[in-house]
């Protein structure tokens, strides 16, 4: 087995997790081991360390970035040294309708996520990238393309990918009318996303606070939702909705803004309820979700990503100070993705009593 | 004025109706009047009867066919004796951006429908074709195509186009996997336009009753979505589900038989409520709903059910036995559409007391 150290929620009521030392399984035939260099921080594990899916003592952490520092015997596609991208599943069943379509987080036998999932072959829990090493099929890593900087592409392989996906399976090119409702991780990726496109992005917001950076991420303006007279006079105005808006919030206003056959997609928010049909059917509007992506769009965006100079906004962070990123995350003070630089985690002696190996709780 | 007789609803706690005698205005200049032969009865109909729209004294009937009887001087596209079909909709304004799109039915300045509606003109509450005469624009008068039934083409005018709307807008044709909820007067004819349009049709209803039918009707087969074997066999099977289902029911297990970036069409039921966002994003399904049809799709339609000589599948009785038709509809017992012969309104005599001109009330 293989020793490495992470961080870990041992109290779901608090955003303090505590550094660890475990074991990452001895690579299998088709395993790669990463050195994680870089690990975004979701707003998903926000709502899991608070057990919002009913799982506890979680190593977090699923959109990451790093080398490649071991292969198994039957690995093809990477060797040591190479950049890899980690992203929200690490297997499927491989067999389904969704895996053979390449919608492996749709695997019908349920994919195995990168952290809170349950390994297909030995019943492990899996423990996430908020940790120094991490081991995984080589099917399921991707490679970083060149000219993307580590630490800001980690975001895309969940904010990123989650953005992606709604967007091309509605078709979205040059001419489209997009909009994207809230501009936080899933948003500021989106406006980019799309607007690189082709797309003409909008950025729907509660206020103009965020209107020059959404004129720099790409939007051609900013819509005041809490402004009635505005969002009247945008009535039918998008083909596509992105809603990235983790609070609870109303429906029917972005459903108004919908043209004739326009979708809504909710991405931030699953927990929200669906409107009356007959809201829908007021001009024939469509809502939908989705959740991540597959492993044939996550490649397919990195590409686009590295075409077009595509990153998130990123502020980062030592590993160590994961507690305030996760408060500054709850509080919306974040511009737009925090970033883990997992480093400090090869010193053994962060913590005042420098006893690696067993739990350190981080100073407060 | 133009004095006519047709059947009121004066009293929203019953099914039946009263005979009167009303006035419809003189032709103006763009107008026809339409001696009406025959009108479906539709499950809107008993609805509005009862108040759900908060509408009182109506004549109810918006899917009719006729013979045009008279033209207003500018009238150019119709004249005396030719055939002539009838939908919900008589009016709109005619230059927002759904009515320019031939979507009069989602009229930004709400289109006049044909009963209980205002007209835009005098103000006045439309009444509808549940009686012997009707006037309206010729714009909003569509040729009924040589080769159908009079009789049984009525019902196509809102059952008809508000299943085609669906299906055009999804992009039904062949190789599409379509299901069809519910068997009544939008199922049947749902399933009769797909299979023309080339689709593989499957009929989901509570029992194998309907099983011949189905077959009868152009459907693959017949799934009993009270059999939880079937319906987890049918995961992730069709494209589009119509569901015209008018009773409550969940739309979980629909759902979970789309396929991805499936659509369900939640048409016979508006007052339902969506799910929870994360069923529709476990497989990146789409909700949907629609509310009849515009001109260019309505006549589009007439004409694709005279090459493929589709009709409705109707029971005809004289317009004096509305009061049976409501109840029988009432109680399901409809295959699958009633129809009202209005020839019975040219009798002065047919009640009891045999006065024409002020309400006499059907027998029970």
């Amino acid at each position: 087995m293989r020793t490495t150290a992470g961080w870990q929620s041992l109290d779901p009521t608090t955003n303090a997790l505590t550094r660890v030392t475990f074991e990452r399984r001895d690579l299998r035939p088709d395993d790669i081991a990463v050195r994680i260099d870089y690990c975004g921080v979701c707003h998903s594990d926000l709502h899991r360390i608070h057990g919002m899916l009913g799982e506890k003592d979680l190593v977090p952490g699923h959109e990451a970035t790093g080398v490649v520092v071991g292969t198994g015997q039957a690995v093809t596609g990477f060797a040591e040294g190479d950049r890899v991208a980690i992203g929200t599943i690490i297997d499927s069943c491989g067999a389904c309708a969704m895996c053979l379509a390449g919608q492996e987080n749709y695997c019908y036998q349920r994919p195995t996520t990168t952290y809170g999932g349950t390994d297909r072959i030995d019943g492990t829990q899996t423990k996430g990238a908020y940790s120094r090493e991490y081991v995984l099929r080589e099917k399921f890593a991707f490679h970083l393309p060149d000219g993307l900087d580590p630490a800001a592409a980690a975001p895309l392989m969940c904010a990123g990918v989650s953005v992606w996906e709604p967007l091309r399976a509605t078709g979205v090119g040059p001419g489209a009318r997009v909009a994207v409702a809230g501009l936080g991780g899933l948003g500021h990726l989106a406006v980019k996303l799309a607007t690189a496109l082709g797309a003409e992005v909008t950025v729907l917001s509660r206020s103009t606070a965020k209107e020059r950076d959404a004129w720099r991420l790409g939007a051609t303006g900013l819509l005041v939702t809490t402004d009635e007279a505005q969002v009247a006079a945008a009535r039918g105005r998008f083909d596509l909705i992105l809603d990235t808006i983790s609070a609870d919030h109303e429906l029917s206003p972005l459903i108004g803004m919908l043209d004739l056959d326009g979708t809504l997609c909710v991405l931030g928010n699953p927990l929200l309820a669906g409107p009356k049909l007959w809201e829908l059917g007021a001009g024939r509007k469509r809502l939908t979700s989705s959740g991540t992506g597959g492993r044939r769009r996550a490649a397919e965006m990195l590409r686009f990503c590295a075409e077009h100079g595509i990153t998130a906004d990123v502020e980062i962070l030592p590993s160590s100070e994961i507690e305030t990123a996760l408060n500054r995350l709850a509080a919306g003070d974040v511009h737009y993705r925090f970033v883990l630089d997992m480093s400090d985690l090869d010193t053994e002696a962060t913590a005042p009593d420098g006893f690696a190996g067993r739990p350190i709780h981080p100073a407060h």
